[in-house]
């Protein structure tokens, strides 16, 4: 038996991904096709034992359940690792109103995980400035969802003294001579070809990529890799994001050793699927898509149950009978990224996909792994105070 | 007798005025055409009756000369001035490598005597960033160019109690929040027509024109009108400029009210004509176009004598039989922009045109007065040391 009656178009069209939307056809988002398009790399089993090697600890769930599934040049960061080189890692935000939703959450999480398997600083650039651009809001709005966002990222437990939160807004004076040196090395028609703007968009669109771009190169951050020291531009970078993002470091990636810089790494993420199912990404813009950190358990519980795409019998008889399609069931896409024990996963799996678990069943335990991973939040967010968001923001060395 | 041999083409071209570009037929620069073009206004003699009226002065003789000679809601601003509501200057340079040469006094010294002349402050843009992403050159070399010229730009003789000199690497953090806004209203099609980039440029042109606009709102400069007054936006900006910096104001123009200010009132000046004539202004790309405030007395009379365009007689016996030709004398038309006495020029004028005074000896009286001012400028430099420059440079409150 289904809890929903939306059902996902059929019908079969070109799938559309860039930093702005994410359309795909009710199968889902077709990542080959975009490893392919895009030009990047599947992440291999040998890599990720390598992976395994050099932290010595298990790769994170993520990574073992291809959630994190494409990169580029991850390999020259284990190298660099491994001889002892400086590298950072770099994510960031577009800030939008209210609190995060789970969406949100997955390239944070696999980020702390790196932080914390490599012991190497953190940047995470918060683009109020793109925010504005895009969306009819005002700078003090930008300003206030930045504050309100960060706060939610500092509750997922990062470490103060690896990590440097800034904001565009606050901090482009570092940001402004690589972002120019970007955009001297760019034209115009690259810049349309990379991210699709036209003649009738607003010129400050054209004029943002340089900007993501800028944190790719150490000497944005004079406070926490020493100007003096000759090796400065030898510090490289990984950035973990959703493969959306990676329009920007392509462009990146195409200047950086015209620039003296090593191309910045990645390492790339699946999006998030919105509630009614995969063809599209859990957004901030839809309420009805998303699950948010700060909803109520009883918020939870009746999305979940009414709007979490199934792909169970639609009948208890039918549920028993057939069993449920894993490969469309939105429940049980939740459960891969959020329940971590891979038995339990196993298990569920198993008994979900043979008609041994109803609909209701399953979605039941993804209602109380959220609620639990909800409350767990709005505990440590309740920590978070603005003295607390200030030294995270404020502009200082930091311990590595 | 001439001293020169270069003839200017006489073919007639299409005049090309941009901010980058002067080019016009031998005749020099069809200003009547410009003001048509860009739709401003001549300045009126009674508008410079009324100016003398307000400021209880005679007016500057690039006002009575018509060097200054166009202008957009200067009216607004001696209203607004006589109402007793606060308005600022604002003018820049960017910066070139060595010192300024003459071309470069035109705006400058015109803005001092505004300054002296209402007792308001004033803000000077140092477009480093313009700079970097025109020319070849590095970021370290822009912030050279820049101190250098901010240093002969001080010798001039501002007051640092009422002036604010700021370079973009170095101030746009506050300028970046209007900015931004501007580039949110401007599309790139209207970019494109006023300031003819292509699509095979590089994106940072496109970039710069809302950073060189955002200075005509006052709340970019919060050290200078506090943010809390409720009538900030409503704060007059007066631009002082060659009217080849037009293109930047009348986007800045268009877009002002939908942002909530007024529009910002320009004054433009004509070129300072290079050396060769009147088809180009004087540029710091030619040295032999122009004389430097470093060149040295031989300096000066080498390139007068070599290198200005005569209207004089070929021969000796010609000019005291026609007579020279004033309106394509090189000579003549500096000695309009640097000699304040009206009667003496007009005198030199007289005997001049009758062939009652030769090349030469007009030359020489030119070549009298630009090496007093040299000297006179070698001096006052000699005296601005960096902490001074520091001082004009500081993010600091203005007194006016």
């Amino acid at each position: 038996m289904t809890d929903t009656n939306t059902t996902p178009s059929t019908e079969t069209k070109e799938q559309i991904v860039t930093p702005w939307e994410v359309e795909a056809s009710a199968g889902g988002v077709d990542y080959d096709k975009l490893v392919n398009q895009f030009g990047s790399t599947r992440i291999s089993e040998e890599l990720i034992a390598r992976f395994e090697r050099v932290t010595g600890k298990k790769a994170h769930h993520f990574l073992r359940r291809g959630i994190f599934f494409s990169h580029r040049d991850l390999k020259e960061i284990l190298d660099h690792h491994e001889a002892g080189k400086k590298w950072y890692l770099y994510t960031g935000r577009g800030p939008s109103s209210g609190s995060l939703h789970f969406g949100h959450l997955l390239p944070f999480l696999f980020t702390k995980y790196l932080q914390d398997a490599f012991n190497v600083p953190l940047v995470v650039q918060m683009t109020n400035d793109e925010k504005f651009l895009w969306k009819g809001i005002t700078i003090e709005e930008s300003i206030e969802y930045t504050h309100n966002n960060v706060k939610d990222i500092i509750a997922l437990g990062f470490d103060v003294q690896k990590t440097f939160i800034f904001s565009n807004l606050d901090y482009i004076q570092y940001l402004y001579p690589n972002a120019i040196k970007i955009s001297r090395c760019v034209n115009l028609n690259q810049i349309k070809n990379i991210f699709g703007f036209q003649d009738s968009d607003a010129v400050g669109k054209f004029t943002f990529p340089p900007i993501q771009a800028a944190p790719c190169f150490p000497d944005s951050f004079p406070h926490i890799f020493d100007p003096k020291d000759p090796e400065i531009k030898a510090v490289r970078c990984l950035i973990p994001c959703a493969i959306d993002q990676d329009p920007y470091f392509r462009m990146t990636r195409d200047v950086a050793q015209r620039l003296g810089y090593n191309k910045p790494s990645l390492i790339h993420s699946k999006f998030f699927p919105a509630l009614q199912g995969h063809n599209t990404k859990m957004s901030a813009s839809d309420l009805n898509s998303a699950v948010y950190l700060s909803d109520t358990p009883q918020q939870v519980k009746d999305k979940i149950k009414k709007h979490a795409f199934s792909g169970g019998g639609a009948t208890k008889e039918d549920q028993e009978k057939y069993g449920a399609n894993l490969s469309v069931d939105i429940t049980y896409e939740y459960l891969t990224f959020l329940l971590e024990d891979d038995d339990q996963l196993k298990e569920i799996a198993e008994k979900y996909s043979t008609g041994k678990m109803l609909t209701g069943e399953i979605k039941q335990i993804l209602i109380d792994i959220m609620v639990k991973i909800i409350a767990r939040h709005k505990e440590a967010r309740s920590k978070v105070t603005d003295e607390v968001l200030n030294s995270f923001m404020s502009i200082r060395k930091l311990n590595f």
